[in-house]
């Protein structure tokens, strides 16, 4: 058990939050840096809020070496409300379309949502195989239609478990990746991208702010018919000061990024220690195939959220029961996969990947007979 | 100067919040509950969480007498996506239009944003007289069009410091009301609206959080044409879990309606307080007409936004920098307006208006001949 009856909290999402993050921000919360007010009290316009949220755009900026040439924005409503704006901004004309890959269950709610009322392709689906395995990057390009406006992604499916390895990127037809659950895990090639976006509340802050990563030339002209709140551009001619932000998530969103720059020292280093404690679990899953069995196709495995089987429920019950009782919580699998579920997320410490290794181990001893 | 180093907080919104909340909000901050993690890191979908968003909605329920007739519900994106909202969800027909009553600068760009792309009608505008004065309610029945499928209003202009001193209703016609800067600072009769919402960042809770009361016959059927996150059918059938709710901010708001039932007692008597905050800054205005001139019309004059001006610019800014200097801190008013806005809501204590009351008195006193 971690300092201050702290479990580790292995939560798909919201998920934890480094702790020198969660403490700068209890110690700040009466009296938020000599402004005589909390963080949750000052205007959005006022100088000390400014600050943060310049403080938090820049961060974003350096992390993924985001030039000027793309528009960093802090926006509401999460991923359901980017999978309106996205087709609502960048099909400009009657005769573009949205090209989908559908790999599990957020591409393939984005994919609906934004079939509800665009003109839209699927042009690929893992659906059959239980979005268990990825496709091939030089296979998709083949597939790509020829008035695609767009191709949509989600570069980590949390539910199963799945995660490309590489930036995509599809010749002149612009990329939007929903990066919700691995952004900031891993350095990435931004200028592969048209625009990538992520709600916080894996790896970049708390629920309720939404990080929009897009490249200025996609800013699309005044869409009248839009929604003024769905339209990208008036956030980025307002500085993300349309209308009031959420400024307490901004402000933690800053933080997260100054812990990544300063406590942990990039994302390259982020992305080493994410695979190390991927790989010891994966390991674990491998060396003990009589009691675990891994969701995902080898060479898609999510160094994010580590998807595993048990044989029985009445084992998976136990496992879960037992961990939890060790202060090893929320493992359980989306219930639309079952088994599993070990998020182990930035803010995850490599302590709590080698407890709940540990505890795999010991409950495999514990219950190899009763498979 | 209060505790904790905190200064008298006049800010307009972000604005203050009860200390007590704060306190409770930073000591639960790292464990919240016995959970073994923050409540900025537990699943929307916990048993932890579901008891503060159930125990919100009862809170505001219990507040404004709201039984199953309406549906509580927490969102996101702040006023402006309710501009959109609001027409995209109540305007069910062709024939169906939306009555605006613009009496200041939040119904006025409520109404640009519905006119943008919905039927409407400003039915009422109070410009021609710098948004000084309201209409009288009477009248404003006459004006309510034959096809109008709802009439919208803004409770209290935060920027012009007016307020509507009762609930308005129209007969058969629903009222819309937003209520973003005076939600939760006096009694309602909420039967006698079809849907009252605000940002929670003036009286109820931080930024991030929008909470829309609504009458459950008004949900409009599936609307196809309607990206899902704004309607509100898809919200009020998942019981505000359509997606991610902003966490945190919904926590705070539970915990700011805790502080109005058991610390305050309830609507009433912080009507009540709010009320005698109100007099004792008006009498000041009033007393010192040499020094002090107030905005609005005597008769709608705002309990939350105390308005007023001073005879130059160079008083007034030795007015705010004097009174900065004192703790009494974001008094400046709205750029569009000029002068002193001292916002008073429900978290300002009434120790608070009584320093800036001493302060009026000795800056009248010290600078009488300088005017």
């Amino acid at each position: 058990m971690p300092n201050h009856d702290r479990t580790f909290n292995f939560s798909a999402g919201p998920a934890g939050l480094p702790l020198p993050v969660l403490e700068q921000a209890q110690q700040e919360m009466l009296n938020f840096r000599g402004c005589g007010a909390s963080i949750l009290e000052i205007s959005h316009r006022s100088p000390a809020f400014i600050d943060v949220l310049d403080s938090a755009r820049d961060g974003i900026r350096q992390l993924l070496g985001a030039n000027d040439d793309f528009e960093v924005l802090f926006l509401q409503g999460g991923s359901r409300l980017q999978f309106s704006m996205v087709p609502l901004n960048l099909l400009q004309s009657d005769t573009d379309r949205g090209n989908y890959v559908v790999t599990g269950t957020w591409s393939e709610k984005a994919h609906q949502e934004a079939a509800n009322c665009h003109a839209t392709d699927m042009i690929w689906s893992g659906k059959e195989n239980g979005y268990s395995e990825l496709p091939d990057q030089t296979d998709l390009q083949s597939l790509v239609t020829n008035d695609a406006a767009y191709v949509y992604y989600t570069s980590n499916e949390t539910i199963q478990g799945i995660q490309f390895q590489d930036d995509l990127s599809f010749a002149v037809v612009p990329s939007v990746c929903d990066a919700s659950s691995d952004f900031l895990s891993r350095p990435i090639d931004i200028n592969k991208y048209g625009m990538i976006y992520a709600c916080a509340q894996k790896n970049a802050g708390p629920a309720g702010v939404t990080i929009v990563v897009i490249r200025k030339d996609l800013l699309s002209p005044t869409l009248n018919e839009c929604p003024g709140y769905l339209n990208y551009r008036n956030h980025a001619d307002a500085n993300s000061l349309y209308n009031t932000p959420p400024t307490f998530a901004v402000y933690m969103v800053d933080l997260v990024c100054q812990w990544l720059l300063n406590d942990i020292g990039g994302l390259e280093q982020m992305h080493q220690i994410n695979r190390e404690k991927a790989e010891l679990l994966y390991a674990t899953i491998d060396g003990l195939p009589d009691m675990y069995s891994g969701h995902a196709a080898p060479a898609n495995r999510s160094l994010m959220n580590v998807t595993f089987r048990l044989p029985s429920q009445e084992l998976t019950d136990l496992f879960l029961k037992q961990a939890n009782d060790q202060g090893l919580t929320s493992l359980q699998g989306h219930r639309s996969v079952g088994g599993i579920r070990a998020s182990i997320y930035n803010s995850m410490p490599p302590e709590g990947v080698l407890a709940l290794r540990d505890f795999m181990n010991s409950f495999y001893t514990q219950n190899s007979n009763s498979r």
